[in-house]
C-alpha cells in the first residue's frame, strides 16, 4: 500500500510499526495462498486489488465519507441489519478479525480459553492495527454467544462508542418480539447518530441495495454447483469476506461480473480443478480475513470446497428481504422476518441449520462435510456433535475440526483432511 | 446405605455396580473431608445422616411420594421456582452433580472443552447412577449459559421428560417480560403434569415454605460473620448443597436448630478455627455434591471460608419472595421480582454481582476473595477478570482459580491457595 496512507493511519491512532508488520504478513499470506492458485477467474483481480488496498484505499473512502458528514458503523455479526444502517445514511463495515495480535495484552482482559475470533477482535484494538475499528463512529456488539456477550463488557471499557444489541435464544413469539424491539431501538440509535431519520424511501432503497449485494454473492455461490467447480473455495471465501468491507454497489457489480465469467467457464466446461475432484462443504464458524487456513489445507490436498454453511457464507447471505413493504413499519417487519431465519448455533433448538446443511450438500453435490469449529466456540462446537451424527446417519461423511488461528496444527490438520478426502474418494 | 434400597435402585434402572462404586467414593470422601473436621457443631449430625442416606432414605421418600400420586421435578438451576413446583403439589429436587462419571461416554456427546458441571450431569445419566434424575417426572433445563443451552438439546435425546425454560440475557423490560412469560408457561406445564391447578392458597403456602427455607439458610450463613467462625466453610457449603435435595420443612427445622447452636457458640466465643484465622469469601461457580475440593484445600491450609457468593450459596438464597400478594397473578409477579434479582453471570451487564461481592466481603469481614471458576464456564471465567480488577482496586485481594472435578491439580491449587493466605496475612 502506498506511503500516502501513513498520515491517515497516524490520524486514526494506529501503531504504524505494528501495522506494517500486519500488512507484511497479510501480503505474504495473500501471495502464497491466493496468487499461487491456478486457473483463477480473471474477475478475481478485482478482489486482489481490494485486498491490496483493504487498509488503504477503502479506509481512505471511509475517511472521505466521514469528511462529508457520513457516519461509519462497525459490526461483528450478521445480525446487525445493514439495511437500517444504509437507510440512516451511514456505512456498515465488518470488524471481525481473523488473526492473532497482541495476544499477551489480550489475555490480560480475556481468558485464554476464549475463541480466537473474540480474542482477535480485542487484539486488533489493543494492538492498534485495525483502521476499520478506529474509523467507526459506532461499534455494534450483540448478545450472541456467551463469549461475545461477556467480552463486550470489557470492550466497552476500551472504546467509547460501543452499542450492544440483545438477541433472542429461542425462536418463539417472544423471541421474535425481542428481535423486533432491538431493531427498532437500533433504528433510533442510528437516527440519533446520523441525524438522518429513516424514511420509507431511504429504507426501500437500502433494502434494495443489500438485496442486490446478497443476490450477487448468492449467484456466485450457486455457480459452484458445477463440476468442475469454476472457482476455488478460497476465492469464493474471499468474496464472502470482502462482502463485509466493500462499498455495496461496487461489490455487487464486481461479483456479477465474475459471475458472467464463471457462467462462460461452466458453458466451456472449464474449472479450477479437474472434473471429479472430491467436493467439500465447509460448515460451522465464520472465517474472517485473513483466516484462510482450512480452505488452504483442503484445496492443496486434492479437494475443492464448493460451499460455506457459515456466517461468512450462505448462512449470512441466504435470504433476501421482501421489498413489498410500503411503510417503515412494514419494511422493518420484513427485515425482522429476514434476519430471524439466520440459523446461528446460539438458537435452541437450531434444527433449521441441519436441514440447510443437507440442502447444501445436495445442491452443491458435496461428497462430504468438514465441520469447522473455532476452539472454545461453545455453540458451534457443541452443535457439531449432533450435526455429525445426523449427517453420518444419512451417509454423508463428516469430519469435525476444532482449531484456532495459529499455524502449529497445520501439519496435523492436513493429515486428517487428506485422510478424509481419501475416505470420500473410496 | 442399607441393602433394602437395592431393589428400589434396580426399579429405577440404576447400574448397581457403578452405583456401588459411586457410593463408596462418596462415603470415603465424606469421611475424609467432613468427619475429620474438628469442633463441628453437633447439629451437623443431621447433615451427616442426610448425606449417608442421600441415595437411600431420601429417594425412598420420593418414591413414597410418587406412589401417593405426587410428582417429582428435577432441576439444574436456581432459576427454576420451587414456589410454583410446591404449589402444584410436586417436589423439586436439584440434579446438578459434582463428580466425573462415565466420561468416555459423555465425551462422545459433549465436547471435551465443556464445563465439568454439564459433563457431570450427562455422566450421571449415562452411567445410570443418579436416582434423583431417574425418579423425576419432569426434568427442567434452562437457557442460562451456551454450554447448558446446547447440552439440553442432546440431553433431550437421553430422557423423555425434558422441559426447557428460556431465560433473558439482559435485565430490561423485555427481559423481565420474557422471564414472566416463561414462569407462566412453566406454571401451566406443572399443572398439566400434576393435574393440580395452582390456587392463591397453595401458592401462598408454597411461597411461605420456600421463604422459610431461604430465611433459615440465610440465618446460618449470617452467623458466619462472627470471628471465630462458628461453622466451617465445608459444613456451611454442605448445608447449601442439601438445600437442593431435602424436604423443605425438615431442612428448615434442622438448619434453624443448628443456628440455635451456632448462636450459643458465638455467645461463648467458640469457633471451628482460632480467632483471627484468615477469612475467605468464595465467589463464582456453583459447587455441587460431592465437589468439596476448593473448601477442603482452603480449610486445610490455615484459612476459613466465611461465605459463598454462588448459586449454591447466597446468590441462590439471598432474596425472599414478597408474601403480600392476594391473587396468583400478584404472587407470580412477586416471584418474578425475586428471581429477577439473581445476579448470574449469564446477564450482561451484571454489575449487581460485583456490588454483592463487595457487600459480602464487608459483612463477613473477609480478608480476601477466591474466585472459583469451573474450567470452560465462559460466563463466570470471563466475568472473573473484571471482578478481580475491581476488587483489587478496592484493596481486596483476589485469587482466581480455574479448575474442574479432577484431583490432578490439588497439589498445585494448594500451593497457590497457601501463597494467597500468606499474602492476606501479611
Amino acid at each position: 500500500m502506498s506511503e500516502n496512507y501513513r498520515s491517515m493511519w497516524t490520524d486514526l491512532g494506529l501503531d504504524l510499526d505494528a501495522h506494517d508488520v500486519l500488512l507484511g504478513v497479510l501480503g505474504n499470506a495473500y501471495q502464497e495462498t491466493f496468487l499461487s492458485q491456478k486457473a483463477r477467474p480473471e474477475g478475481m483481480s478485482y478482489f486482489d486489488f481490494v485486498m491490496s488496498e483493504v487498509h488503504g484505499l477503502r479506509i481512505k473512502e471511509l475517511m472521505d465519507e466521514k469528511a462529508a458528514g457520513r457516519k461509519i458503523v462497525g459490526s461483528y455479526c450478521v445480525f446487525v441489519p445493514e439495511e437500517l444502517v444504509l437507510a440512516a445514511n451511514a456505512t456498515l463495515v465488518g470488524l471481525c478479525s481473523g488473526a492473532d495480535f497482541a495476544m499477551e495484552e489480550v489475555e490480560r482482559l480475556l481468558p485464554r480459553n476464549t475463541c480466537a475470533l473474540i480474542k482477535s477482535s480485542f487484539g486488533f484494538k489493543l494492538g492498534k492495527v485495525c483502521p476499520y475499528l478506529e474509523s467507526a463512529d459506532m461499534i455494534v456488539g450483540e448478545n450472541t454467544c456467551d463469549g461475545k456477550k461477556k467480552a463486550y463488557e470489557s470492550l466497552g471499557l476500551l472504546v467509547d462508542n460501543l452499542y450492544v444489541m440483545d438477541l433472542p435464544q429461542v425462536k418463539s413469539e417472544t423471541g421474535r418480539a425481542l428481535l423486533k424491539g432491538e431493531y427498532l431501538r437500533f433504528k433510533a440509535a442510528l437516527e440519533e447518530l446520523t441525524g438522518v431519520p429513516i424514511t420509507p424511501e431511504s429504507l426501500r432503497k437500502a433494502i434494495h441495495t443489500v438485496n442486490a449485494k446478497r443476490a450477487a454473492i448468492h449467484r456466485l455461490l450457486s455457480l459452484r454447483q458445477a463440476d468442475p467447480a469454476p472457482i476455488s473455495g478460497l476465492d469464493a471465501l474471499l468474496a464472502n469476506q470482502v462482502f463485509f468491507y466493500d462499498n455495496p454497489e461496487r461489490f455487487t457489480d464486481s461479483v456479477n461480473k465474475i459471475c458472467d465469467e464463471l457462467e462462460k467457464r461452466i458453458q466451456d466446461n472449464i474449472g479450477v480443478f479437474p472434473t471429479g475432484t472430491p467436493r467439500i462443504l465447509v460448515s460451522g464458524c465464520p472465517q474472517a480475513v485473513p483466516n484462510w487456513k482450512l480452505p488452504m489445507i483442503v484445496e492443496t490436498s486434492g479437494a475443492v470446497i464448493v460451499g460455506e454453511e457459515s456466517c461468512v457464507g450462505e448462512r449470512g447471505t441466504r435470504n433476501l428481504t421482501a421489498e413489498s413493504g410500503q411503510t417503515v413499519e412494514a419494511m422493518i417487519e420484513a427485515i425482522v422476518d429476514r434476519y430471524y431465519q439466520v440459523d446461528c448455533a446460539i438458537f435452541t433448538p437450531n434444527s433449521d441449520r441441519l436441514a440447510h446443511i443437507e440442502e447444501m450438500v445436495a445442491a452443491y453435490k458435496a461428497d462430504g462435510v468438514i465441520h469447522y469449529g473455532l476452539q472454545f466456540c461453545q455453540p458451534y462446537i457443541m452443535e457439531s456433535i449432533p450435526v455429525e451424527k445426523a449427517l453420518e446417519e444419512k451417509n454423508i461423511p463428516c469430519l469435525r475440526i476444532e482449531t484456532d488461528y495459529g499455524m502449529e496444527d497445520v501439519g496435523q490438520l492436513k493429515t486428517r483432511v487428506e485422510a478424509f478426502i481419501e475416505q470420500i474418494k473410496g
